[in-house]
């Protein structure tokens, strides 16, 4: 088909940016002739969200969130910093966050967060056997409270649609997490 | 606990805009009595994505994703226009990029996007009963391509971890699509 002849990059620059985002547009020449200018997050090295299950149950946390301006229900998460591995940031993150270390950590999936205007991959882990490792960040403006949910309140989280879990990267987390350690 | 007690916005101001993008500094104060300025994306009116099922298969997208530089195998999407509820813009949608209707159309969840640094609800849509409706919003370089997948083969595309359907949104989305029809 010939919409999958990819449209040449005539060229990139980053039009806005703050402490968080960097914008970047993009000019393309399309396969058809038509130019057009896009426009993306640039999404650095990446990121990470880990489920830590302790054998019982899932620890979810309840993070402040700007974007609602409310606490959320999630998962540990962050950036991956200059020269670390994805899992090595999971494992910093877990105990930044929450304070768990883990023995055995799986990699579920990795994700493309909104590929039509982010350059972002999210690197989906499942932490088990789970030890106290409280690291310090320094980075978190009050602690971060956590819950517990069983196999089948993880579920009933996934599926039902008014559960507290609203974040679409959590919801698919889960359910690949369920999968595999059913 | 005390971390549920919501810090207090001390004021907002855009930092940064792009022509999609637009960049929004909170300043928050913790109920700790932490000060720290949070960045997020203002999300405007939300978005749409619309599963489409024509009784026997899943119609998915092929389009170009700037952020991966790449065609990217997923479901029809867009922003929701003023004055616009979010069954008409998932309706619009479904006939501006892939040239269907619906006479059924049912919403399977609203998520959050990424609710830690974008205020964006994204309300996801089954659509069924398709005819042919072509609408043209002329923001397209190029047409969209088609392809279609069974139901297995959906199952496949949520499961298999080196699936090509690689987009979070999308596997979760498709997920619901499953359970609702199945």
């Amino acid at each position: 088909m010939s919409t999958l002849e990819k449209p040449q990059v005539l060229g990139t620059s980053i039009i806005a940016k703050s402490k968080f985002f960097k914008v970047e547009a993009v000019d393309l020449l399309f396969s058809n002739g038509v130019k057009a200018t896009y426009e993306r997050l640039n999404g650095g090295n990446g990121a990470v969200m880990v489920i830590p299950f302790d054998g019982q149950n899932f620890i979810l946390s309840k993070e402040y969130c700007v974007g609602t301006e409310n606490y959320e229900l999630g998962f540990v998460k962050g950036k991956i910093d200059d020269g670390e591995t994805p899992e090595q940031s999971a494992l910093r993150e877990l105990g930044e966050e929450i304070g768990w270390g883990a023995k055995k950590i799986t990699h579920l999936r990795t994700v493309n967060f909104a590929p039509g205007f982010m350059s972002l991959k999210l690197h989906l882990f499942l932490a088990e056997d789970l030890f106290v490792n409280k690291l310090t960040s320094g980075d978190e403006p009050e602690e971060i409270s956590t819950q517990k949910f069983s196999k089948e309140e993880a579920l009933d989280l996934v599926e039902n649609e008014n559960s507290p879990l609203s974040d679409a990267r959590c919801v698919m987390g889960l359910h690949l997490a369920l999968q595999r350690i059913k």
